[in-house]
């Protein structure tokens, strides 16, 4: 008899997620203890020694519940059960910034990227699953901000791998049960004070109600499709930035003015970040005010953007320049 | 004093969408009685004149409910007093193909292309709002179908304008209070028989509930976003397509290989449709099956597409041809 078919598409799934990493290598597990980080760190215990890798375990814990640091123990004493090893528990400090989610999830991915670089680790293996695919680009959406934001996580990101982005939630916790593993149930999953919590249950089941079965997996398949295209738009812009930069930050305009409209933004995008603007407040309406003076000239003066950077047209090239000085 | 703010958002909307349109011309409002089509119906009165352009008025008698026909005469009735003429009532007869929306949709389009023909006129204005295609947008995000299918509605297509893209029902139904004007409150906008009623009443409440205000608007947002990046691409796999054709429908590899997968399966779709598939059958996963003749060649046998098209690889061409003989 074969494994339980959860099981089996699980292995399946981070035996793919694997194939491309030298034999010998150390891949982690990033396991809280839940269900979908669980079954993966099982099933990586099981994967690894059979393409030649070496397989550990990593659990942060976050301080921010009581006994978070008796259940970091926990997992990382099933760690050796399941055939990982190394296994250890780091603690980190939550600071506030961003809302306690974001915070949480920076402090979380700088623990494990030093741990891993420590361990000397090629791989960490994140267990999202197809569900947090689909929370995610709902939640990207509430800020129509466009394709990238809609393309969700990727399965590979640096350091950083998720198997799972096309296996659902249930097929975790099936594996879990076959294998006779008891996976923590995080209590911030039922909190709705978070809004990925409010998507999970208040949204999901009423847009499933409205438009028919399938939701969660067309938005996992509309983030792989947005991924896609907004790539390939990046690498259109990247050349087109290379071709039309001149001394400093310097756009040509004949080089932007018959782009489409996304590839000039892109561009134009570029060319703000590199002239020092700052990224998290460039917004699409700066962006705009920018393209306005390559396609409504007008003789406009200055377009300031955030983070101390003017840009200026100049006989027929824009010019991207600190204000600051 | 002016005009209600709501009525001069409307005016200026629809300003702008007339403003290439040539003098003398005339232009319809498409309009059910509704509150959005009746206050771009009562706007467009005003504007018309104002801008060298003559305005009149249709409406669609469905024939699906009851009273439908004396509603559609009131309607003409009432494009006099906004100083719209001509107008003219069509009656249309609803199928069943594609769902009681589609068949609905397609037969109103059909008998308002007709009648505009026929009174030779230059643009028909519909009035979609913000809302409408916020909900179009989460009705197709419901399809997995990609970017061009996110972006919704176009504010221009062929003789079709719609002006109240940015603008809210709400304001809709100001304008038509603050001009005395009655709206028409159509049953089937509270049919739940409907998925669009269902996104419209059940979904979009609890987006904003989970997601916070604001929701509505960043659907539009993302919309616009999609489209331009849709068009940019579109443009893209254009040229490509043009310039790796060659007798018949064939694709040269080489061309091909080293194209962003977005790119490359837009280009197999233009293909396969010129062959002759079908385009309302033809899915993702055939593109997919295609496109593993480029990137992952080891010798696969012919593709078969809906519509009796078939693709083979060989000697680096990707040859389209109908298997229908």
């Amino acid at each position: 008899m074969g494994p339980h078919p959860a099981v089996a598409e699980i292995r399946r799934a981070v035996r793919l997620s694997l194939a491309d990493v030298p034999q010998g290598a150390l891949v982690l597990a990033a396991c809280s203890g839940g269900s979908d980080s669980l079954a993966l760190a099982a099933c990586l215990g099981f994967v690894a020694p059979r393409q030649g890798l070496r397989a550990g375990l990593l659990t942060v814990d976050h301080g921010l519940q009581q006994g978070s640091y008796e259940r970091a123990q926990e997992v990382v004493r099933l760690a050796a059960k399941l055939g990982l090893a190394p296994a250890e528990a780091v603690t980190v400090t939550v600071g506030k910034a961003g809302g306690p989610e974001a915070a949480a999830r920076d402090a979380r991915y700088e623990a494990l990227s030093l741990a891993a670089k420590r361990s000397g680790a090629t791989a960490v293996l994140l267990g999202h699953t197809r569900d947090d695919q689909a929370e995610t680009v709902l939640l990207r959406l509430a800020r129509g901000s466009g394709t990238r934001s809609l393309s969700g996580m990727p399965a590979t990101s640096g350091l950083y791998r998720r198997p799972l982005l096309g296996v659902g939630r249930e097929t975790a916790r099936a594996a879990c049960e076959a294998l006779g593993l008891v996976p923590w149930d995080d209590p911030h999953n039922i909190d709705s004070m978070y809004a990925r919590v409010r998507v999970r249950h208040d949204v999901l089941p009423v847009l499933e109600q409205a438009l028919g079965p399938g939701v969660t997996e067309a938005l996992a398949r509309t983030a792989a499709l947005c991924r896609d295209d907004a790539d390939a738009l990046d690498d259109w812009a990247d050349e087109v930035y290379a071709g039309s930069r001149g001394l400093g930050v310097e756009l040509t305009v004949t080089a932007l003015r018959d782009l489409p409209a996304a590839v000039r933004r892109r561009v134009i995008q570029r060319a703000a970040l590199a002239a020092g603007a700052n990224a998290s407040a460039l917004a699409a309406v700066h962006i705009e005010q920018v393209d306005r003076l390559i396609t409504e000239w007008r003789g406009q003066r200055m377009v300031e953007l955030p983070g101390g950077v003017g840009v200026v047209r100049r006989y027929g090239t824009l010019i991207f320049a600190s204000t600051l000085s």
